[in-house]
């Protein structure tokens, strides 16, 4: 028979590779929880018309979502981020206590080309806070950021800020229509397609491209290019609000403590159509290519798609994949292949009974603990031992059993103790 | 505009409902870590030829998919447990070390009709063990299974065990072939419907109800319900096999020191297709209503399905959303709404910076701390940190800045203490 393959673009995640996955959404978990935000989960899958909602992910994202009806017709699709799923929370629950402060974890799916660092299915980290307009709220968000990078044992990366509205203000001193062409989606391309691509495609619309390049070429420490694009955009008011809502931002960057991590860069404009003031992108150094490993920010008219009250929103999306993905290769996590901390070798099969209430004992002071369940001799066992990188194992024949004392070993130094169960239990806790 | 529901059969998980989950999840996560199982995730959706196979849950279960193709035709299916896909993990990746021991947490989907307990998406935690066809590793299942529920803090419940080998050895003895009639799937539904409409369901076919109706109702104690059925089916071979088995299951059961809660019960079949030896399922006392919370069983050809090679298994899967329900009407669960520990109360916006300190620094010693980000007065502050039942509260003004000394207030108590921040952070770490 023809052995069957996970759907494309889809992946088994085996131990070995688990346990890193795990180390890092446990650190983000943390720092989350940390921050006073509470888990929340959504279904996996969402009513049709609350995914392709215009105000939501726009019409590209809307190509991407896998589509399909429930046995009574009902339109349905996998859920593509985690925040459309968030506003729909908001909008059902007007009870819930504002701000309301939640993180969620879990696969999302698009159906894109699947290539390097890009799934059908992966996982997001999501924090978001609901129904804060201040720019606390959106500095908040910057420090989880950095938290979570520093936690995760990085040192080189950027935070790059910018701000739709300026974006917006930049379209209005060009005289270009926000509503005909959509310029937020070309710009959020320019990471993928460079500088000279996003030239063209603004050519192609007949705009001035030179005055919005020049612009979304500044970038850098906040005070100056603030400074700089202020001038630009005196004469827009959206422009110079949203400038001003940056200032505001990078001072509590600086109470923060994490101004060093914060670049201004007005090129960053999301490609999701929901955001509407600050946004952002974080990437490694050394790294850039792979692209933002979190990145999010404000939108304020999100909850309306679903039906509910105009709410601001500010929040964040951890790229699980790629955070893994060069934590790998910079070879930050221990090579760590199973849990188990120690096997029990019996010599025969009179001490199984034996094995079984020392693994008990074992299991029952916190220690993980395997005995062989395939009545395989001591040489087949210890192969075992050492093919999954178990770092302990524990000897037991019916001499150790008379004795009260077991050969403890070692694997990785290869040296052998002799010790009562006690002993055993106290090394290994 | 109207507001957009969660599809139909699915349900948002809210903070204080999550938290209870959570809480059971890392409990069932505890322990198969405990018995050296790690973790491995597959996707959510598969191959429909794999989901579809008849050696897997079979034709009722297929009923059930929620089907749909991607945009290149290739018909998938979510998944309706977490077995078969271990199965197809298997037979792609036979490098893997034997016995392959793993676990999975996740979501499962069946188009089911929604009532109270059952639910279109819902979570099961999955403990599989490959490669042994030895009764140690059955046993070590209901080892577990105690383990996971006396750790819950259950104390009444029972494991009632059978073979589907001696369900077949009644077959024999009874003369219907097991192939033409699906008895399995009748026995199966006995808990939902009943005794008597099992033997209306047997008598339509035509097979001889008393003697299985006779036989299906044999259950207590192990040695003299084994004894009783070894009697009945000593001229099959399959039957006394299946016996046999059940006995060697008891005796490491004796070893495991689990034996009180074990029955044997000969009228449990389990559903999916896929078991061919011994089964169990576990029921609360007190609980039988809401059925099953925990089953498994020996699926010995299993993984050929997915075309690998015939290859023994044993596993558990744990009904996550039962066991919630059941330790909600038990009242098990603490009442807590959030997992922060402490707000800090900004007097006004000129301690702002004040309060982001305090807060890094009880975030620092693992703390979860919130400030204001509304910018709301003090009463409206400690509305919050009261609806959202956060233990402690932090008093922060100019006052206390220049002390260095803020009040403490305990929520619950409604007690106050005026301390230093050092010793803020002795007290609540």
């Amino acid at each position: 028979m023809k052995k069957i393959q996970t759907p494309r673009g889809t992946r088994d995640f085996l131990p070995e590779e688990m346990i890193k996955r795990e180390f890092v959404i446990n650190k983000i978990k943390q720092v989350f929880e940390k921050y006073g935000f509470d888990p929340l989960q959504t279904p996996a899958f969402e009513s049709w018309s609350l995914l392709s909602a215009k105000q939501g992910g726009g019409e590209e994202i809307k190509e991407d979502i896998y589509y399909f009806k429930d046995k009574a017709g009902r339109e349905l699709g996998l859920r593509f981020d985690l925040t459309v799923p968030l506003a729909r929370v908001i909008a059902n629950n007007p009870q819930l206590t504002k701000p309301f402060r939640r993180y969620a974890i879990g696969r999302v799916w698009r159906y894109d080309r699947p290539q390097k660092g890009r799934y059908r299915e992966f996982w997001q980290a999501d924090v978001d806070s609901v129904g804060s307009k201040e720019m606390i709220s959106d500095a908040e968000f910057i420090a989880i950021d950095v938290d979570v990078f520093r936690s995760l044992g990085f040192k080189n990366f950027v935070v790059r800020i910018n701000n739709r509205k300026v974006i917006e203000g930049l379209l209005e001193i060009c005289n270009i229509d926000k509503n005909k062409y959509d310029i937020f989606r070309i710009l959020d391309k320019l990471e993928k397609i460079g500088l000279e691509e996003v030239k063209k495609e603004l050519n192609k619309l007949g705009v001035d491209s030179k005055k919005i390049i020049d612009f979304i070429s500044i970038r850098g420490k906040p005070d100056k290019t603030i400074e700089k694009a202020k001038k630009i955009l005196k004469d827009s008011k959206i422009g110079t609000e949203g400038l001003n809502e940056l200032e505001e931002v990078i001072k509590y960057c600086k109470m923060y403590d994490i101004i060093d991590y914060v670049e201004i860069d007005f090129s960053i404009a999301r490609g999701l159509n929901y955001y509407t003031g600050i946004v952002y992108e974080t990437t490694i150094k050394g790294f850039e290519g792979i692209g933002s490993v979190c990145s999010g920010g404000r939108y304020d008219k999100l909850v309306e798609i679903a039906g509910g009250e105009r709410i601001p929103g500010v929040g964040l999306s951890f790229g699980i994949e790629r955070i893994v993905d060069i934590m790998k290769e910079k070879n930050i996590f221990d090579s760590i292949k199973t849990k188990t901390k120690v096997f029990i070798v019996s010599v025969n099969n009179s001490v199984r009974k034996d094995c079984i209430k020392l693994a008990q004992e074992l299991r029952k002071n916190g220690i993980n603990a395997q005995i062989d369940i395939m009545g395989r001799n001591i040489r087949k066992q210890l192969e075992y031992v050492d093919s999954l990188g178990i770092p302990y194992a524990i000897i037991v024949g019916p001499e150790e059993v008379k004795k009260n004392k077991y050969k403890l070993k070692d694997m990785k130094k290869g040296t052998e103790q002799e010790l009562s169960q006690q002993n055993i239990l106290n090394k290994l806790k």
